[in-house]
């Protein structure tokens, strides 16, 4: 999808948002794959939870202490920020607004109150997209295959995504995670449609205007 | 992108318009070719225009006289219509509600006057792309590789580009056709990503309603 070139643009904040178990992480490491070479990152989250086995600081989170996380939140530095699950979870500004001022888009890998946050702050620049589950059935079976949540957090995480997926609404688009390369294939046909939004290809005036005046020439 | 099954959905009017010459024509038959085993349709106009020894009524146009055309506009038979180049364009309204009622999409190929009655009548129910030529002098070459158009009309054309360019900001989405093969791809995944918009899958409600019921039944 990168061989027309396109109008000068400003990139857009790709969210994504589901409950836990639904698909979401893998359907955005298949979408950062597929779309890195178009200058697609993942916004990468600050966070005070503790870190998994399995994660790697600055490139899963940002990991960082309650104290550090409320300074930088008092000072204005968290595009948006949640607290879920006793833990806080942030997004930090600076990387995200130099990235969509260069016309690359970020992807966003958050909950509804994130996303409700940057709605609020940034409406022009956000695209959001909801995964559903096909099932409640599925949601839990995939949840209990995470060998490291244990009981309670397993419980904890259907008691949210019952929240969560009541936000559904909110989002411009919604895909039901039926199969995982098809998702994928929706997620990305969002991102490219979103990129020929009129509103969005900044440069497009300039260019009309010189068509059109070069028309004129001809006639 | 049919192998996930959606909610029900009402279907949406694909609106593509552009200057005569800069691929319109030709990226309407890609898309329609490539997305008819999903449901995709092309509005037939109707116009008192004289068929072209290219064209075979009722698959091109359904050619009318202008007796029989204001007889129609009159009953309100029309979805939309227009005056372009001293002749009568409209579409029929009966089979466009019928594919929409039944979740299949309808694309059309108007210019920015049917567009906008369209996008007056029912905003909800559209989307809307403006294909641009990457330049003027390609816009006049194509007008004039086309054999069957005398001197005068391509000079009528190319200042009645002007008038329809003009009009791009008023659509969703832009599309600089440099390239066939990529502009067909865009046009697809405009269609493609307007099927998740969230608003348009009308069963969306009840099947999330259900998944919510059965998250608390297991809690």
């Amino acid at each position: 999808m990168s061989g027309n070139q396109t109008a000068a643009r400003r990139g857009l904040m790709l969210v994504l948002s589901s409950p836990s178990g639904a698909g979401k992480t893998t359907i955005s490491r298949a979408v950062l794959e597929a779309e890195r070479a178009n200058g697609l990152s993942l916004s990468i989250s600050a966070t005070t939870r503790a870190k998994r086995p399995s994660e790697m600081a600055g490139v899963h989170y940002h990991f960082m202490s309650e104290r550090e996380f409320l300074k930088k939140q008092k000072a204005g530095d968290f595009l948006e920020w949640a607290e879920v699950h006793g833990n806080y979870y942030a997004t930090p500004r600076e990387e995200v607004e130099q990235a969509l001022s260069e016309g690359r888009d970020v992807l966003f890998d958050i909950d509804w109150q994130g996303a409700s946050q940057i709605r609020k702050a940034a409406p022009e620049d956000m695209v959001s997209v909801f995964i559903l589950p096909p099932d409640a059935t599925s949601l839990r079976e995939r949840l209990e295959r995470r060998a490291e949540d244990d009981g309670a957090t397993i419980k904890r995480r259907l008691t949210n995504a019952r929240t969560e997926i009541a936000h559904w609404g909110e989002y411009d688009h919604v895909i039901v995670n039926h199969d995982l390369e098809v998702s994928v294939k929706e997620v990305l046909a969002i991102l490219h449609a979103s990129r020929t939004s009129a509103k969005r290809q900044t440069g497009l005036a300039a260019d009309v205007a010189k068509i059109i005046a070069d028309l004129e020439a001809m006639e």
